[in-house]
């Protein structure tokens, strides 16, 4: 694979990496720290610790791409390398096709790390904190290694097999598919990180291939299955059912929105056969926040840009590297919303909700509802922040909506998948950054430190 | 006033006005009976008779629309008779400067007895049954007769006094700023009401009159604050203070919206005072879901109509004919937002949330989250439906969030307040009618009929 790596930009960027990996490896390994420490002691410094790791790495990610050619502009760079490693796939760079192979790996590289960043992170340290409702996975730990207590350590090694397992599995299969060696080993790492960065200013579309289209659609959706289902698939060598109620629900919701989908387009006169296949790939990528297209689909015509923007607030499953406000939470309000309706019936009732076969606490409850109306919030704000710049309404929301769920393009004439960000202004793009950040993050990690009682004592 | 109905229509309507408001009162009573009966031994007949008492006043209004020139549709009536009676104040009508005063004179007319509905509604029936956290304002009752268990049918008389009382002073205020009898009359009725139908196709910015506009002003945010607090006023004779914690936010989110139009527009090139006078209106009117306009703010370009979107989903005071998800949800939902933050740093710390002076109850909170998750839902689904008939982005979503909100215009290119909702398919008009309503009966009068426990014994 190093022969990869062409240009006179190779040992910089090798060098890097390396820094990067270091980075990274290092704040994981405080995270397990923590977690094994005094119970703790101290969750102000695991939030900050947290925050501020992301945005070390991100600028850290950033220097390569300034490296070489000299017209990536800072705000550029950056934009590049937190899209990168939030896993989102959004870019501001054209003419991929002819860029030094180097810059194109490096951002592939940062993507697949991205991944394990934030599988990390989400496995190990939000349910410990609470962070909007992730306490409900807390007990995944106990059923990866069967023992009731396990180390941090030994559950994040068998995640980084399976992660490790699923992006060799993918560029086989693009390989198979006919795709080549370099383009499938970036593709791979970007597919299975949900991230969508691609080496072709056509995205997936540039190969016109129903197979490569349908191998990565195999792996978008597993990547954005939680990568725990399948530790513990493992583990318990398929004793264990796969299938949960948020896989359940993710692949309904997955199939109804390919239907509508394919629906509409052929109302609107496309073939059936084509829109079948275009809604397939596209709708995919957008529901799993992974951000290829083999289409323009924001030229679909009012309903899709509606649907796609409904489908940037859903999001793929809690545990994965896809983003949003996610399966699990839609299912938490709806269930918690059922509950309060038949309260309302009959006050005195004892109405118990249950999820995934245990009851839902209180606390779970309000932290997904607190997490609902703070993305709402986050959405609304950035967005007129965005608007403030003179982009338009239709841009300005769905740059915000797919930062916040870390899927890709955008949806309008600005944004659209057709197109990179690079019309937005400077201002624009850094608030789409915030959103990114906010989203991969999961907001609460980031606001309580805009509390006071955060910084006293 | 009598004399102001002429045509042939005159007799039709005065008798079709007789049944409304018959039925109107009929319902009122039946409210109030329930209440002081044995604690609502059945709630369900509350919200089926709530809900449909709603939509036959609807159909009733619709019939003298019908009527007259034939050249309005059944689903036209049905929007213009849902708009008024709602007090938002969409219209399909245009060439309302020529149209039948009797016409003219029935809209404004629906729309000031659809504000007497909603504030019976939202002060008797609404708390009892828990709706939206509306149970905040059960204290509220034994507030303004001094005594603890108030009867409904006091209450009802003192508010129906306030409002009368300033109807009639806005009436008269028209006129010494110089509006005719006619105008003012309707203008009054449907500015108290925040409904914000005209008699001209220009709105108020027909009269091009800064005086005129001021009155207007000042009246949309008397009618926009809770009209028991005017009689808790009064019943105390000025002891007790006027402005509460809501008015107060209301007051400073009502200035802040005001202070940024103005800047955005003075950016964009508008004189300062031409900024202030249509942004202190426009945003006024827009805040306090009224409806009316001076001018098209929708072509103010992205910032503005990202504010008006954002004005559209904060809405008026509780207890007010003002809409949306108002001033007391989103003080309710920051204050156990900042207590759950507090919480994810200190998780052993006792959190006490307090509001108005009373501690908020878990269950008021609980109820507010609901609601918003349930507005937003609804939001989004709505105007997803609209999509599917075609209609933009931007007009759909604009068009839904002012149903809801019962403001009056939309924004964008087919429904701005330059234009009318004529424009849009009949399908969407039905969609948009659905959001007014359920905005109306505040989301969860309706949804609780969509359990099955609701039909169920």
């Amino acid at each position: 694979m190093i022969d990869l790596i062409d240009r006179n930009t190779a040992d910089a960027l090798r060098f890097l990496a390396m820094s990067a990996m270091t980075a990274m490896t290092a704040s994981l390994l405080v995270f397990a720290f923590r977690q094994e420490g005094t119970s703790f002691s101290d969750r102000r410094t695991g939030f900050l610790m947290t925050a501020s790791a992301w945005v070390v790495v991100c600028v850290f990610g950033a220097l390569p791409l300034l490296g070489g050619s000299g017209e990536v502009s800072f705000t550029d760079a950056m934009f590049e390398s937190v899209s990168a490693l939030t896993t989102t796939g959004s870019t501001v760079l054209s003419g991929l096709d002819d860029m030094p192979r180097g810059i194109l790996l490096w951002r592939s590289l940062l993507q697949w790390l991205g991944g394990v960043g934030i599988i990390a992170m989400a496995m190990s340290f939000l349910p410990t904190l609470r962070v909007g409702g992730m306490q409900l996975f807390l007990s995944e730990s106990s059923d990866i290694s069967g023992k009731p207590f396990a180390k941090v350590s030994q559950i994040v090694r068998s995640i980084l097999v399976v992660y490790l397992g699923l992006t060799l599995a993918c560029a086989v299969g693009l390989m198979l598919a006919g795709m080549p060696t370099f383009d499938a080993v970036n593709h791979a790492m970007t597919t299975i990180a949900t991230g969508g960065l691609s080496t072709k200013d056509a995205s997936i579309g540039y190969y016109r291939s129903v197979p490569i289209e349908v191998v990565t659609e195999i792996f978008m959706v597993m990547g954005a299955l939680p990568l725990a289902s399948y530790a513990i698939f493992i583990a318990h060598r398929g004793k264990r059912p796969f299938i949960d109620e948020q896989i359940k629900a993710f692949i309904f919701v997955l199939l109804a929105a390919i239907g509508l989908s394919t629906t509409w387009n052929v109302m609107q006169g496309m073939e059936p056969p084509t829109a079948l296949r275009l809604s397939a790939f596209n709708v995919t990528s957008v529901l799993t926040d992974t951000g290829f297209a083999t289409t323009d689909f924001s030229a679909w015509g009012s309903f899709a840009v509606g649907l796609f923007f409904l489908l940037y607030l859903i999001g793929g499953c809690a545990g994965s590297t896809a983003g949003a406000i996610k399966i699990f939470r839609w299912q938490v309000l709806f269930l918690s919303v059922r509950r309060s309706l038949q309260l309302m019936i009959y006050p005195n009732a004892v109405a118990r909700v249950r999820y995934q076969g245990n009851p839902l606490s209180d606390d779970v409850i309000n932290n997904v509802r607190n997490f609902f109306f703070l993305y709402i919030l986050t959405l609304l704000v950035l967005s007129l922040g965005v608007m403030a710049t003179g982009v338009d309404f239709l841009s300005a929301t769905t740059s915000i909506a797919q930062g916040m769920a870390n899927a890709g393009p955008g949806l309008g004439p600005l944004v659209g998948p057709a197109t990179t960000f690079a019309a937005i202004p400077d201002t624009a793009k850094w608030l789409v950054m915030a959103a990114m950040l906010l989203g991969r993050l999961e907001l609460l990690t980031v606001y309580v430190m805009l509390m006071p009682a955060f910084w006293s004592r």
